[in-house]
């Protein structure tokens, strides 16, 4: 982006966005815009300085950590820059809907949202400074909230459909929003940050972090056997156990030592799987989850970090699904360098729950169907949360309803980083050359290339193909710079002209201009006289693909 | 604003807009966009939140007061939310524009700002939040600042006209942004916060801070007479003295003791005029300029506050241009409870600057032709200005001239306050009932209101009139609450719609219906059949005039 011109870095996370990025920023916000508006949506402006008491009223100011830019005004009255608009928008909505008629309502707004990121990085994708659409709906019935969360995943799908971006909306965590049930629209990318399980046969797909697993199928178990103490010197890695035991990593509990909201807990999982954090913490309803120190292990488990087993523990135990599948199970012997086998659930150990929390493997089962699940990367460009009471309780955002007594709106709300999608559709769409931009938010849709300005006959006919595919209406840049053609190629390509039109002396002799798209490398001869027509048609053909 | 839903009050200068209000703020945005593009501007996006380092290159850091809002983030860096870009964009040049082939270029932005005012007041009018158009321009030579300054002029010309306000460009005082020329474009209103010195003949209009008066003509002076000392106990303000002494206010030197960058100033003006600080300050090249306190007055004039004349001043003294022409002028003693008469210039006393330093008056002559000064109320909605090299020199922003050495580029700045329009167009159109939307800036156009929603043939009619005004492209709005008619046309008053058609049983009976502009008290009848039709066409011929 920067090498194209679109954005200029002026510090840690803050980006001057230039004419040709901004051209692109519009595109997408108007997109956006128009989706809202076709659902209902009303839109608002809303101060981006936001006073420190209404962040206190929702318990956020106290919560939200150090990525609230927070400051003084001249009369020491606090306030933040706002990352998010729930309490803002809750106070609006609890002054102004009284009654179950004024709902429901949408709300959203386009604006400068700041998150002060330890590591801001990979430019506007992870900017401090960036450009949100937040959209906030208020619900009288939670079947009002379900048909308006319904309304957003298909305007969101409408959106980014319409963006030209291959996209997944998937299941996923509510993070530090909260709320209880919400959604991610993926922009699909191999360079992205998040992980993406989907199933290779059905429609079910989620965040990495949220993904179901299937719960195991009854099977036949082995018969019990005596518990045997083996020694394991200096071996507490699974992968070194089972080769030193000659048994498969299915065959081993692991246990990870966590602290919960300051609770001791030992996560039971097997040896081929890996623990889910955050399925872990929904499960525990903590607030904040860490791994233990090792001082706190020796406290838990009465030994060195690295062989302790399911049994003893001063912890809450919590063991995934498959760990009672597993018969005649190694662990460690709590005892350093010892491990035992043979150790049974139920004979041997009883955990306080067992529930799904290890992390779904490419290959597994799909938690809805009998397909296979597969991974994808992708970029969070959107989010549709319900969020429930969450808000309009804690700041009474209460209305009438029809019996005539009192109640917390229901609340969801609705976000997409306009700006992270600019870089999002590039990630997804470039070359070693430059952008290949999806033609619905090209900067300009065609790129007319007279190959040398110094031939009279190609700088007309070019001037004249350019204001031609003006006159249609079409976004057209004339590169009538007196360069040599391969310069002019290459700039064309690196800001991802979907479209180029090159005239060149000995086309031109033949009555002919090329026709080239960016993403393909054969060039297309058109009659000079037919040559707008033809671009135009094409360029509107595109409109709502990737080119 | 706040009353017909708007705006609505978050703390001191910061406003949530509502959807009506917004609406009105995106068609204000749009006609100023169009013509940005028209002058050839290039739309960016800045950052909010700008690095103290930027500012500190320009000087600004230190020298703007409190009402820059200062912040640290997470790693205890400083920065800025920004009030105004200059800095930024003069980096983004400094980086961009090489060349004099580079220039003239001109960038714009639409954006959030905020000015921590000390008394945030007359709602969004003076918000600490607002939001704005800031246009940046860089040049090579004089000449094409020029250009572009008068460009920008009719620019906005073209601008405010669109708007549909009656407005007056002045020329004005360049105040913190700095730089030598600018004119400011106000907005009239009786209620506005500045006045405006205009020529009855010419087109001369200037702020009252700036308005040059013009230079006395030669005339006869009286026989020079003694001294004469007088006693005037307790008489320190010129009516007493006038009237003790029995001459009018003109015959009477009036001091006023001032604190220019830390040196004593005395400035003399005619008794029956005022002294305007600003040309002082600008005469004086001072940054700051105030009133002496009353210890500074006696150690420059040796005597209690109120008795001083212009002789024996410890002080630069200036003298207004009309000083000069007093014979046998009427001054202070220098000592407490007396007065001297026939005090003469030149023979008594000899200031160190003879300049235009005192405030038009309503019914002076006009500075630049026969005509006499008239005053109108204005508020304050676009300005531009010629910066001149402050920020290129201070900032480094070079260029290569065609000689090929570097020079400082030469830089225009232009704002216009978005959100300060809304609020403008209202106090220049409204009447007791609330407001009178100029057409262009309407949020809705027309109101199809029907007086009986419970009469199925109103209900009907109403309804086949608002889809045809729609299908016409008309922003229209329907009010079918089944309310009576008075409240209806309150609320339509209120809200301000220029133009509404009713539907009453009694005028459908006779196969019409009513249009009645918001500004005119009788209404016109028109068929049904014919409504859609006239109502377009009368919406569309206003479409650049006030309504």
């Amino acid at each position: 982006m920067l090498r194209a011109g679109l954005i200029r870095k002026v510090g840690a996370g803050l980006y001057d966005w230039l004419p040709l990025g901004f051209k692109i920023l519009k595109k997408v916000e108007q997109i956006i815009r128009e989706e809202m508006d076709r659902a209902g949506g009303m839109e608002v402006w809303l101060p981006h300085v936001q006073p420190k008491e209404l962040w206190e009223e929702s318990g956020r100011w106290q919560f939200y950590g150090r990525e609230l830019l927070r400051f003084k005004d001249r009369k020491d009255a606090e306030f933040c820059f706002a990352p998010t608009a729930e309490e803002i928008i809750t106070d609006l909505a609890r002054r102004s809907f009284k009654s179950y008629r004024d709902l429901p309502a949408l709300m959203y707004q386009f604006g400068t949202k700041f998150r002060d990121e330890i590591r801001p990085r990979f430019g506007v994708m992870r900017a401090r400074e960036f450009y949100m659409k937040d959209a906030y709906s208020f619900h009288a019935t939670d079947a009002d909230m379900d048909a308006m969360y319904q309304t957003m995943v298909d305007t969101y799908t409408r959106i980014f459909t319409r963006l030209g971006l291959k996209f997944r909306p998937v299941e996923a965590d509510t993070g530090t929003i909260g709320g209880s049930f919400s959604h991610e629209f993926m922009v699909l990318a191999e360079t992205g940050e998040e992980q993406i399980a989907a199933c290779d046969s059905c429609g079910y797909a989620a965040n990495i972090e949220r993904a179901e697993t299937r719960p195991p199928a009854p099977s036949a178990k082995e018969a019990l056997k005596a518990i045997e103490e083996v020694a394991t010197p200096n071996q507490h890695k699974v992968v070194d156990v089972a080769k030193a035991l000659g048994v498969g990593p299915e065959k081993i509990i692991k246990t990870v030592f966590l602290i919960a909201d300051s609770q001791p807990v030992v996560a039971l999982v097997r040896g081929d799987t890996d623990l889910n954090e955050h399925k872990l913490q929904r499960l525990l309803g903590a607030q904040l989850i860490r791994p233990a120190k090792d001082e706190e292990y020796r406290q838990i488990a009465n030994c060195d970090p690295g062989f302790a087993g399911p049994m003893k523990l001063k912890a809450k135990v919590v063991a995934d699904l498959l760990v009672p599948e597993i018969s005649n199970a190694v662990t460690g012997a709590n005892k350093k360098d010892f491990h035992l086998k043979n150790v049974n659930i139920e004979r041997d150990f009883k955990p306080d729950l067992i529930a799904d929390i290890r992390n779904i493997r490419a290959g597994d089962d799909c938690p809805r169907c009998k397909g296979k699940v597969v991974f994808h990367r992708g970029i969070e460009v959107g989010h549709v949360f319900k969020l429930g009471t969450k808000y309009s309780k804690s700041m009474k955002a209460d209305f009438l309803n029809e019996g005539g007594s009192s109640e917390p709106m229901i609340m969801g709300c609705y976000g997409i980083g306009v700006s992270r999608i600019v870089a999002a559709a590039i990630e997804q769409n470039n070359d070693e050359w430059g952008i290949q931009w999806p033609m619905p938010i090209a900067p300009f849709k065609v790129i007319v290339t007279p190959a040398n300005m110094t031939h009279p006959e190609s700088a007309q006919t070019a001037e004249k193909i350019y204001t031609g595919l003006k006159e249609k209406g079409l976004d057209v840049l004339l590169d009538d710079r007196d360069m040599r053609a391969g310069f002019k190629f290459k700039d064309a390509d690196l800001i991802g002209i979907p479209l180029r039109v090159t005239i060149g002396e000995k086309s031109l002799a033949k009555g002919v201009v090329e026709i080239k798209w960016r993403n393909q490398s054969q060039a297309e001869e058109v009659p000079v006289e037919k040559a707008v027509e033809k671009i135009t048609a094409l360029a509107q053909a595109k409109g709502n693909e990737t080119a």
